[in-house]
């Protein structure tokens, strides 16, 4: 089992974007610059979380993203799921119908134990990702991380975020 | 994310050898059969849990697989690890420590909050895996399956099963 590099540099960006300056939009370019990721990739998943509804894309001269709503209301499982699909890791090919031992189709209308099994493990996985907002991944960073990196990660928000005239929804 | 379909495959094997009688084995290419498989295809995954010390294999003209413990001591987080490997989905690629916000490696020697989350969430996945075991799938298949599927798969592992003189590890 294996999630993609994605989700990775897509928390890093939602958590980055969590610390703008009220309605301020960062570009994909700024930030695949401060994750050392290529501005293609990185665009790629930038929009899969814009069409999740995740972060907003603001056009212009000095558009970019934010996000689209407060960081208390996006969570870890929003954003695996935006990246990743929504289909669950463990995918029943009704293997038990295939074969000799296969009767009548009547036979299989209650789900596969192993399917059950599989997708119960699945819901665990995802209730505790849905318990992680990204509010809480940026006040962990804020508490626990090394203060030079806070930082610098601050001075780098500073420099790149670009100011908007708009209204934000992220404000309503 | 996603499981490979090996795993619902090798559930479906160690669940079918828990039924077979006393040290007998059953050849791969049967159980290929039973799941309408490519014998080929499942034998790599068989190759994998007989690694793992899932199923021993026996050789010789009457050879096969069986479970090399009991079912009770088969869990399907073993099965799951066997199949896919026992490193995280989520692999950290440490993107925080790229790019120009990368200060000195001693700002980076506690995890990255957002690794730690992810894995946190994988760690209930893995419990929730670690919860059910090979008997349970067996136990809840002869409790809630349709009485004609039973019936078939246990003719077909009547039919199939090989005897065997040598004691088994899993009497043991």
């Amino acid at each position: 089992m294996k999630l993609g590099e994605g989700v990775e540099a897509a928390i890093h960006c939602a958590s980055m974007l969590a610390g703008v300056d009220g309605n301020s939009t960062m570009s994909g370019a700024a930030m695949a610059e401060a994750f050392g990721l290529s501005p293609s990739y990185l665009l790629k998943h930038l929009n899969q979380l814009t069409a999740a509804g995740i972060l907003e894309s603001v056009s212009g001269p000095s558009g970019g993203y934010r996000l689209a709503r407060p960081a208390e209301r996006i969570t870890l499982l929003d954003i695996v799921l935006a990246v990743e699909g929504k289909e669950p890791a463990f995918r029943c090919g009704e293997i038990r119908q295939r074969g000799p031992v296969k009767i009548d189709a009547s036979a299989y209308v209650k789900p596969c134990g192993i399917n059950a099994a599989m997708l119960k493990a699945e819901r665990a996985y995802r209730t505790a990702l849905a318990e992680v907002k990204v509010s809480d991944i940026v006040a962990n960073y804020a508490a626990e991380g090394d203060p030079r990196s806070i930082a610098a990660s601050c001075a780098f928000v500073e420099r790149h975020q670009r100011p908007q005239k708009s209204a934000s929804s992220k404000q309503i």
